[in-house]
C-alpha cells in the first residue's frame, strides 16, 4: 500500500464502533481510499503484474448475482467492502483485493489522485445518477468534501452554473474554489427561503439538486427548489425517518434519487486524471506516515484540512 | 359531444368546490373524461374533419415552452385543463378544443373506450414512470379505479407478476378480474409488515411499486417493499407533507417519482385499443342520459360501480 | 443434463466446421440450448444444490472486465459460449457450468421450457434493445424461429400491432400462429415497396423494425419502412459488407442497433414461464433420445418442424 | 436582424440551387444562423417585448403532431425551417419569426454569439445523441466548421480525451485550438488502418465516433473505430447508399445514429454562453455589412476562415 485517504466513515467506526446497522464486534483494520504497487497476482490474472501502480475500489460483491450482471453491483447484498465491518480495510504496508477492482494507473497519475478516486466516485455517481448534462443548473447542498466533489463533478459533466449552499463561510469559500458559480450561505431560513434564494442566484430553479446534509429542512428545501421535471439526489444520510413535502415533488414530477455508494467510476476517474481534465492534488491537505496514523485520525477528527493521507510505504512517502 | 365519464376529482369540486390550491370560484363547467364528434373545424386543421369521431385529452398547453419542446407538456406552467378550474370542462353538447389535442377514433372503439383514455392513461404514465417492463414484478398499492388501470397496464407491458394491495375485499376481488395475478387484503399491519407480505407472494421483492393511496403508512410500505434499484411510483396523493423512511430508499437506490396527470399517451391508448389488445368496457358500469347528470354525480359520490358515463348525445345513447 | 435444442448454429458446425472467423479445429461437443438436474456443486455455491432443475445461459465471462461490470457481460471479451469453437457445448449427459449461469426453475417450468429460454432470450434481447413498449407498431422482417420469437415478445411487451413479411407462405402462418397481426408475402418487390406494404397494412409506419434474414435488401427495407425517429435492430447476420440508405435512416434519426446473443434474460424469461404469461410448448415440434442425436440433426437440416429436442436423460424423456 | 451566419448550405443553394430533393424553384431569402432585436410581438406573446436580443432557432414546427408532443420536434414533417426550400431565411434587415423559437440573449451574450448557437447547436444535438459523458474517449471524424464545433461540445460534456482525423493540417490545427487531445492526419489508409490508429493514440478504441465527413471510407472507418457497445452518430451526409460493415457494427452491438438539425438545443447554448463556459468568439474570422454579403458569400465559398458574418443592422456593426 502506498497512500491511503481517511474518509469520515473511518473516523466514526474508530469513535463509535458503528454506523448505523454495522457494528464493530472485532478488531478492524480502517482505509478504503486507497492507493499501492502490485508485489503479486494470482493464476489467473492477466491485466496486472508485480509492479504496477493501481487504484482501489473497495467494493467487491462476492458472488455473480443480478445486481451484477445488470451494472449495479454496488446494489449486490453479498459485497464485499473495506473498512465496513466485518471487512477489513487497507489501511496497512500489505493488503490482498480482487485483481478484477484494482485498476492500473496511468505513469502521469500519482498515487495520491489514485487514492482520491473514491471520494471522486461518490460525486461522479451522484452527478450520473442525478442526469446532470450540458448546461444543467444545479444546486449543492451541503459543503463539505462530498459537496465539493460533486460540484467539480457537475461542472466537468457540463453544468453551466452550480450553486452550493451551506451555514459555514468557509466551507463555501472552498466551494467557491473549486468552482461553483454562486454560494448561499444559510442560517434560519425556512426550507422555502433557501429555495427562493437558489432560484434568486440561478436567475431559474435548478433542474438537479445534490443533497449532501442529509438534515430533514436541507432535504426539504432541495424538494421545494427543484424544477418541475428535474432531479434531487439523497447523498448526505441523516435519520431514518424525515418529514418531506412529497406531494409537491410528485406532482411535479420531480424525481428522488439516492446513491449507495458507486458503481463503474474507477475507469472514468482515472481516464479524466490521465487526461488532466481535473486537479484534485489540492485537496490533500495534510500527510502523515503509517506510523503517525493516530495523530492523522486526530487531524481529521478535529475536522482541520480537507483530505488527509496516511503514507503506508516507508520507502516512498511523495504523493 | 358524446360520452364523458365523471372523475372522483369532478364530484369533489361539485362537493368541497376546491382541490388543494385549486379553488371554484366562479361557476365551472364539469368534465375531462372525453369524447364526440368533429362538427367544425377551424381553418388550419388538417388532421380533422366535421364528422370525425374523436378522444379528447383534457391539458393543452397555451404556450410552447421548454417542457413542451422537450416532451414533457404536462408539466408546462401554462397548462389549460378542462374542468380543473378556472377553465372549464367538457360535460355538455358542443365543446372547442385545441385540433391537436382531439385524436381521430377509429371505427372500432366506440366512443366510451375513446372517453376511457383519460383514466387509462393515468396507468400509462404512471407504467411508463416506473419503468415497467418484461418480467417485472409489480406491487400496486390501491385497488381503487387508479390502482385497476395500473394493473391493466403493468401487465399489457410485460409485467411476469402484480400483486395488489386494499383494505376492501370487494375492491381487491376487482383487481383480481382485471389480471393481478395475487391480491392482499390488509387491516392493521405495520408498512414492513406489509411490504413482507407482498414478498411472500410474490417469491421476490418487486422491482416495481405503484402507490395509489396518498396514505402514509402506504408510501412507507411501498418503500420497505421495492427492490433495491428499483422503482416506486407515487400516483395517490395525499397530505402535503409524509414522513418516510427516506434513507432506506436512497441507500437502496430505490427511486421515488411521482406523477402529474400524463403526457403522449392518447396515440398509445388508441393504438391498443383499436388493435383490442385491451377491453376496458366492463369498467363501464353505469349510464345517464345528460339531462340525469345530478342523480349520475349522486351514483358517483355513493361509490357505486366502477365508472359512471353521462351521455351527451340525445341522438345517440349508445356506447 | 435433460433437454438440449438444436440451434442452426449447431447444425452449420457440423456441416461446415466454421461460422465466420469460428473455426472447429478440434472435436467439439454441440449444443448450447439446455436445461438439466443439479448433481453437484462447488464450495461456494449457495443459490443451487444437486437436485435443484436449472436451465443454462451458455455465455458465461471468464473475467470481470468493464463490458461486465457495466452490465453488457455479452460484449466481454473473455467470453466462453457453449459450442462455439474451442468451448464445448451442452450436449451430453454430464456436464459443468459457472453456478452463477445456471438458474433453478420453478416447479411449473419444464426442462425444455428451460432450454427454449435460449432462442426466447434472442427475442428478449433483440426487442429490448428495440426499445418495444406499449403501443409499439412493429415490423418483424423474416418468419424463421428467430423472427418468431420476436413476434411473441414483442406482444408481450405491449406492442399494439406487429406484421411480418417472408417469402414463405407457410412460415408466415406460423407468425399468425404465434401472434403476429398481419403477415405479408414478398416476392419481387423493391426495398421501398416492401416499405410500402408494411405502412399500408399496419396505417402507419412502424417505430421499430426487427430485422431478422441478414439479406441486403431487407436492411434496405427495414430503414426504409422505420418511421422518422424510431428503430432499426439487425438480429439476423449476411454477408459483411453492405449497402444500404444510410443518409435517409440518418436523417430521419432512424437508430440502427445490432445485438449479440443477449444478457440478464434468464431471470426475465423464467419469470413470464412460470407466471403462465407465455406458452412456447408448442414450438417443440420433434423429440429424440440422445442416442439419436444424428437422426435429430438430419430432422433440423432438413428444416422439418420449429425445435428439435434432445434428450440426454435415459430415465427421464418427459418434456 | 443584427448578425447572421453563412452556413456551407447557404452557399450550396445560391451555387446549385438545391440540396438533394429540396429545390429552389422561386426566389428565396438565404441565412439561419441569425440574432437580432425584436422590434414588436403579437398579443400573446408574454415572454419577449420591443428591445429584447434574441437569438433565433430556425426550425418551427407548424403543427403540434406526435414529433413535437414527444420533444422531437425536429423530426416533424411540418417543420418550417428557415433557407431551406421554399421557406424563406432571415439574411435580412427585418424578420417574422415564432415567438417560442426565439430566445431572449442574457446582457453578456453578444449577437454573433447568438447566431453561432446555430452551428454549435449541431455539436449539441450529436453529442447528446451519442451519449457522450464524463470520461467518454471520442473520435471526431473530420476537422470542419462541424468536427470543431463537435470537439467543443465533447470536451465540455465531459470527454476524457477526443482524437479528430481530416486530410488537412490546417484543419487539424484548428481542432488541436478548440480542444482535441489528439490530431491525426491521414491519406491513404485503409478504414481498418485509420480505426488502428485513433485505437493507438487513444491508448483504447473510443466508445464513440462522430463522422462528420459523410464519405464512404469515413463511415467505414467510423465503425471499425468504435469499441463494442458504443455509438457511431453520423452528421456529415454524402452519397444516399454507401457500402459498410454493418454486421461488424452490430455483432459488437455499436448503434448507429443519425442526427436530423437539432432540437431543444437554444436554452442549453444560451446558459453555456452565460456563465462563459464556452468561447465560440474566435470562430469569426469575418465581418461584412449586408450591403456586401455577396462578397461575403464568395469569402465563404473561398473557403477562407471559419465563420462569416453579416452584419444586419447599419447602426451597429459590433459583435
Amino acid at each position: 500500500m502506498h497512500s491511503v485517504g481517511i474518509c469520515g466513515s473511518d473516523v466514526h467506526y474508530w469513535q463509535h464502533g458503528r454506523i448505523g446497522d454495522f457494528v464493530v464486534k472485532e478488531p478492524m483494520v480502517l482505509g478504503h481510499e486507497a492507493s499501492g504497487t502490485v508485489v503479486k497476482v494470482g493464476s489467473g490474472v492477466t491485466h496486472l503484474k508485480p509492479g504496477d501502480r493501481v487504484a482501489i475500489e473497495p467494493g467487491v460483491p462476492r458472488e455473480v448475482d443480478e445486481f451484477c450482471k445488470s451494472g449495479r453491483y454496488n446494489l449486490s447484498p453479498t459485497i464485499f467492502f473495506c473498512a465496513t465491518p466485518p471487512d477489513d480495510g487497507n489501511l496497512c504496508r500489505y493488503y490482498k483485493h480482487s485483481a478484477s477492482y484494482c485498476y492500473k494507473l496511468p505513469d502521469n497519475v500519482t498515487f495520491e489522485e489514485g487514492a482520491l478516486i473514491e471520494p471522486l466516485s461518490v460525486g461522479i455517481h451522484a452527478c450520473k445518477r442525478a442526469g446532470v448534462t450540458l448546461g444543467s443548473k444545479v444546486f449543492v447542498s451541503g459543503s463539505g468534501p462530498i459537496g465539493l466533489v460533486n460540484v467539480i463533478i457537475a461542472k466537468m459533466m457540463g453544468a453551466a452554473s452550480v450553486v452550493v449552499t451551506d451555514i459555514s463561510a468557509s466551507r463555501l469559500q472552498k466551494a467557491k474554489e473549486v468552482g461553483a458559480d454562486f454560494i448561499v450561505q444559510v442560517k434560519n431560513e425556512t426550507p422555502q427561503e433557501v429555495a427562493s434564494k437558489v432560484e434568486s442566484v440561478l436567475g431559474c430553479m435548478p433542474e438537479i439538486t445534490v443533497e449532501c446534509t442529509g438534515v430533514q429542512a436541507c432535504i426539504q428545501a432541495g424538494i421545494y427548489a427543484t424544477r418541475s421535471g428535474g432531479t434531487l439526489v439523497l447523498v448526505g444520510l441523516g435519520p431514518e425517518m424525515v418529514t418531506v413535502p412529497i406531494v409537491n415533488a410528485a406532482v411535479r414530477e420531480v424525481d428522488i434519487r439516492g446513491i449507495f455508494r458507486y458503481c463503474n467510476t474507477w475507469p472514468v476517474a482515472i481516464a479524466l486524471l490521465a487526461s488532466k481534465r481535473i486537479n484534485v492534488k489540492p485537496l490533500v491537505t495534510h500527510r502523515f506516515p503509517l506510523e503517525k496514523a493516530l495523530e492523522a485520525f486526530e487531524t481529521t477528527k478535529r475536522g482541520e484540512g480537507v483530505k488527509v493521507m496516511l503514507k503506508c510505504d516507508p520507502n516512498d512517502q511523495n504523493p
